[in-house]
């Protein structure tokens, strides 16, 4: 208020001091509810709650299984070294106070868009709790149910309370990841002024710190509702559930994971990607003002959107990745126990929490290997913070394969097919490599350093139209190789769990699903590394824009530049890894659908045969919702976009001062439409993406009814899910591709290449560039959402179709 | 030569005298070898043997059955009246010397590259046929060929044979629709001088007669073929063949056909975008000159490629077309009628082409019901030729819908199920009324009338950027509505056969499929029409075209803006139509391919089970197919247009005069290196497309050999083929529209709003065409080949999986 008083009078005062703008938001608190009511607490009072906490959550571990307890311990441990690398982190200085106002602004911004997106996310996880609970209570038992003592009301229960605790959780975990962010950015700023070096470390730890708690939340969250409906129910004692069946009652969990993750990324991309869009094409394109210009009014609204659309809504997405994927798992690995015959089954059920534990002591290790080194301040030849974030990775990886190999060795050995577990071993270096491969063809396609972009960006000299046609080639051929290792590694670890040893009663191989779900779980073997790796880009891109808006001289921004070009790189690759567990995962969440079905229907249910018209036409329209969910999500940032371009071009045209600094930009209008804009645009394609396969698995269940084909609904959601799945692959791949291709294909010309920049072909690059960004960040990573998503809610909707 | 040396001299006469521009293509003849023949015998001889050929095909069709008569006498009256029809069009004059010289130099131009493609094409078919013939040769034959005492060397030649029909039937077809169209155009141009209804007239005619050459040959080719080995092979006589298998043999005449109509489609296809883009980027976007300015030196590159893009290759395609469902709708009523035990089967066998007959008589009177008003030269207030055009459909519709009705009751008619017939006339106008639904929604997303190409023109006034993220999301977006239309038709048609009351031995209904098989043949019941509405579009281009460049006055320009801009409608709502039906005729041939699959290998073949792994990546892997067709595709117009920008560029840098009328450039450059780069760049992906279905059912046949699996080749064959189906018709739904409506909000704009041409609004506009331009009319159209052609070539390969 007393901001835009100043400006009508015309009583400017210099430039740095009047950075604060956003005096309405900051008058509101932003610590969430949750957070308020522990601190009303007395100290003391929540240290014993805590300890309590603690002895009862290892005491349900203990009556369940030591391997449970090995996991409490190891999430604990990072938890505290988690809260080490905050405290590290938040005793670095926030620098110069322009800095810090920039960031304050920014810090405003985005928690005042979390707060509002999750109360809409959060309205919506109740309705939809009320609606699986009505589904529930008004479904039939299956015969497992009824021999356990389960009955319909606890079952409802249990699944409801699963997904809202998914969703609690998956909200803390994008509240954790945008919370360090906001606060690590300037400090990276800060340290950026001194060395180098000291901007990496402070980056990295930030993102790790946010990784840590992600995945560990994620392996304890299931953990503890593993253990309590163990010892709740009373598993394994004579009458009760069998200990291989527990695993499906966690769908829930994975299911409010999901949910809230695919809201998160679908309203934070549209907000970091409209806010950068129109940012782009006034600021770049029409007035030709650098990237993060403060004189831009959309700045502050880009700077906002990187926090709230990479910070958060990637934390809630790895979250749910690494959910699903271990529920998958933990799934069929009761599956095949069950049908082996095994006698201690736990072992192959808890395995992925067991390697998800190793995950967090490797990438630990990788995270605290990158260290500042003694005498950065001495001599400062500028390090590439690749290798040095490489350095780190060969380190996790490394001992990510030891560990791998000796947890397969702890807990899938068994003596009736004593070589099962080296099979197992093999089929995680088979996810291993298949990450490595997928980050390798990543770069290729993306990295101006190769072919590709290099002809993207001569495209460009052509004109704006050639360019455009030549990314979206790009990005569609980009598409091939890595369906290719896909597809090798799907065969390949199917084959390697199938030749294991295992077999069922009749002397069937039955461990084939279970390998390719192994393959996963060692791609995801060094999740919480790569999850840092990402978070790392933001925090560098965000601190770039601190320095940039707050004038630091050159030396500074060129640390911060090669810093925020690596965040690139990493986030590309990081979401080349994404889309390829996504894929494995949703095989497997698919024939647990199928075997969910089969428990319910009381009938066999082991084939999807897509040559009845009824299953065809389910595959057409699971590819459909793929087109359309991508065309509504582009179409948002789309429009959004031109909102802001309309503002920023208002602004310059109203207050003409601006370019010469002698009038200050309203920050403010622009974060408010983008804001209001992303909450408004997010909740359609969500909503297509949640209630097209319900709605669809209804209507052929009832014209199953009437024509005489029974469990009709189940199989074309079946088909509606493979289809939308593959779909799904190749348009987030293409999506991504052609959107990291466009970005440093401009950055390629930015270097000098072509023309430079200013030069028509650059501006033809910006283009190209701008067409990329809702590809990149919006509707592909919303895909990897949508694709277990997707999966997920078949699971926990299967009653509505059978 | 003569017209370089002068330019090199400086003695430039007056423009328009200096038109003829290819003496070093004038010199060659281009008439086809094949035609040379028939010139070099006297024409009594000709026309004896002609009498001698017609009585041979009659005494055969007589001796097979009365309803082939029939076909044979409807087709032979249509080619008489397409006589009548070229006589009528080429009977118009040629108009002014300047109009002539510029159409001589297109058809140098057009008639050069079909020698030339056609001639590549000719050597990859006779290839192909030795590789057909001798995996023939060497494999096992079926229980039924033994049966039926066609042995394995018998059905080598049959197939090879019926190969190299269909490609030459298909190749001769493409020369149609370009000889008549690079005639046809300037008289056109000629006749628009006059009256726009004249002009129409003779679109319409010369469309027509494209038309029923294609559709008739299609028709002909079959009934020839289907005869000649009912005769040849003494069908139904005990111990030979039956009838009901007998359209299996034909599938190698489906298979060459669209092997010819994809290299077509994609030469064609490539050759018309890469100069259309390369001439707008530098005209339109860089020196600001209109479209088809003759000092533009792409144009007659340009107006070319309408010939050799739209004409000759929409012929190839659509006559692949008709010629893939007559196939499998025979088969499938082959199939069906034997499981019935139907007394006489060739009622069901012979139906489609019965439907095409009665196609050929219902459009040609749709044709011919566009004439000249009497009094269109005394006042001159110019009709909306949409309207008339619409007029004609209308009277086709209302008569196919009689005559379809007519068909079924005459053939599908059996005592077995009196009311079967009725179901069958139902699911034919289940067929046509999609087939107006899709023609409804493509106007709905392409005609600036409506709200979305509105939106799409004003997201230009924010920049390129904005533009092209619209575009593709409403290209996106635009998949959903048919696909929800096609569900619908399937699903209904697929009912109305199951209860038509037909059952097999064992009671069970058995008419479904066929039933889907009569609604495509309903969708299809006025093909000819649709042709010739068409091939009306680029005829109407060219002539708008010629117009422009021999600079008529404004009056005629207007006349054939009109008619280019009802072509550019037409065109968009056949493609609607060509993919409605390829979805459709695809989802058949599937199930002829399992039904050849089980001949083939002694063994039921009912199910693809997408839950196995192995079939899983074979669907990933057609899909992938698709992206990766479709990349290349784009590609290659993409490098080809740098080519041309680079060229076009360098003629206005060399030769200042020709912005001033002052210097003459040189179309033949640009016409030499379009013509070389898209011969060069059809290459890529049409082998792609041939390879890659043989190469992956091989490897996993060896791998199901290897793994105790029998047929895994054929069944990731069968989901490779329909993976590669759905994501085939919903990339083509997205690359057809989005390209539609760039082009149409480009018009828009164009037609004063926004700021009108000129504007930055408008220039952004441009950019969104040029980047449809490769969407809409070489990927888009090829994909509707590719998805026909992976479906014969499966079956026609089936062999290699087994």
């Amino acid at each position: 208020m007393m901001i835009e008083d100043d400006m009508e009078n015309g009583s400017l005062r210099p430039y740095s001091d009047r950075l604060r703008t956003f005096p309405s938001m900051r008058s509101k608190s932003y610590t969430p509810l949750i957070f308020r009511i522990f601190m009303g607490i007395n100290v003391r009072v929540l240290f014993i709650l805590l300890l309590l906490c603690l002895g009862a959550i290892f005491y349900v571990g203990a009556s369940t299984s030591p391997i449970i307890v090995f996991v409490f311990s190891v999430c604990i441990i990072s938890f505290l070294l988690s809260i080490y690398l905050t405290k590290w982190v938040l005793s670095k200085d926030e620098g110069p106070p322009e800095m810090a106002q920039i960031s304050d602004a920014i810090r405003d911004g985005a928690e005042g868009f979390f707060r509002t997106q999750y109360g809409t996310i959060s309205k919506m996880a109740l309705l939809l709790a009320l609606v699986i609970l009505s589904i529930y209570l008004f479904r039939s038992s299956t015969p497992q149910q009824e021999s356990s003592g389960v009955g319909r009301v606890t079952s409802a229960y249990i699944t409801v309370a699963a997904f809202l605790l998914g969703a609690l959780c998956s909200g803390v975990a994008g509240y954790v990841g945008m919370w360090v962010s906001v606060r690590a950015n300037v400090r990276v700023s800060s340290a950026a002024r001194r060395s180098a070096r000291e901007a990496l470390q402070v980056a990295v730890r930030a993102g790790g710190f946010s990784a840590i708690v992600v995945v560990g939340m994620a392996v304890i969250g299931i953990a503890i509702l593993y253990a309590t409906f163990y010892v709740w129910l009373g598993v394994d004692s004579p009458g009760s559930m069998k200990v291989t069946d527990l695993p499906l009652l966690l769908v829930g969990y994975g299911f409010g994971a999901s949910f809230v993750a695919l809201f998160a990324q679908l309203g934070g991309g549209i907000y970091t990607k409209a806010a950068d869009v129109g940012a782009d094409l006034v600021g770049k394109v029409e007035q030709g003002i650098p990237e993060d210009d403060p004189r831009n009014p959309a700045v502050i609204a880009d700077l906002v959107g990187d926090n709230v659309g990479d910070c958060a809504a990637r934390g809630a997405d790895l979250f749910e990745s690494i959910a699903a994927e271990i529920i998958s798992a933990m799934i069929l690995g009761g599956t095949m126990a069950q049908r082996c015959k095994i006698e201690d089954p736990s072992g192959f059920i808890l395995f992925p929490l067991v390697v998800h534990s190793f995950d967090l002591v490797v990438s630990s290790v990788g995270i605290l290997s990158i260290r500042n080194s003694r005498d950065s301040s001495v001599k400062a030849p500028i390090e590439d913070p690749m290798t040095i974030l490489q350095k780190g990775y060969s380190v996790t990886i490394v001992l990510a394969v030891l560990a791998f190999g000796g947890s397969t060795r702890w807990l899938l050995y068994t003596e009736r097919a004593p070589s099962a577990w080296l099979n197992f071993a093999l089929c995680g270096l088979v996810g291993i490599l298949t990450a490595y491969v997928f980050v390798c063809i990543t770069k290729y396609y993306t990295d101006y350093k190769h072919e590709p972009v290099r002809a993207l960006a001569l495209s460009s000299s052509t004109g704006h139209g050639t360019n455009i046609i030549a990314g979206i080639s790009l990005g569609l051929e980009s598409t091939a190789l890595p369906v290719l290792v896909i597809s090798v590694s799907i065969v390949s670890a199917f084959w390697l769990g199938h030749t294991s040893g295992l077999v069922d009663e009749t002397g069937n191989p039955t461990g084939g699903l279970f390998g390719t779900a192994v393959a996963t779980m060692g791609m995801l073997s060094t999740a919480a590394y790569i999850l840092t790796m990402d978070m790392f880009g933001p925090i560098a891109d965000n601190a770039g824009g601190i320095v940039e808006m707050s004038q630091q001289p050159e030396s500074v921004r060129e640390i911060t530049d090669v810093l925020d070009a690596v965040g690139n790189t990493t986030k590309a690759t990081t979401k080349g890894f994404a889309i390829g567990s996504a894929a494995l995962a949703s095989f497997l969440l698919f024939s647990a659908y199928m075997d969910e079905v089969a428990a319910f229907s009381h009938e066999p249910f082991k084939q999807v045969d897509i040559a009845i018209p009824e299953v065809f036409v389910g595959g057409l329209l699971g590819s459909m919702l793929i087109f359309l969910f991508s065309a509504w999500a582009c179409s948002a940032v789309g429009r959004t976009a031109q909102e802001v371009v309309n503002e920023v071009r208002r602004q310059f045209i109203e207050r003409p001062g601006i370019m010469e600094y002698k009038e200050k930009p309203d920050y403010g209008r622009c974060v408010a439409i983008v804001a209001s804009a992303s909450l408004r645009e997010m909740i359609k394609p969500g909503a297509l993406a949640i209630i097209s396969p319900i709605v669809v698995g209804f209507l052929f269940r009832i014209l199953g009814h009437y024509t005489g084909q029974p469990l009709l609904g189940a199989k074309v959601v079946a088909a509606l899910l493979m289809f939308a799945t593959v779909s799904g692959i190749l348009m987030a791949l293409f999506l991504n591709t052609a959107g990291g291709a466009w970005d440093n294909a401009k950055k390629f010309i930015e270097t000098g290449a072509l023309g430079g920049k200013g030069s028509d072909c650059h501006k033809a690059a910006v283009t190209g560039d701008t067409v990329g960004d809702p590809f990149k960040d919006t509707a592909g990573p919303s895909l990897h959402v949508l694709i277990k998503m997707l999966a997920t809610i078949t699971l926990v909707m299967a009653p509505v179709f059978l």
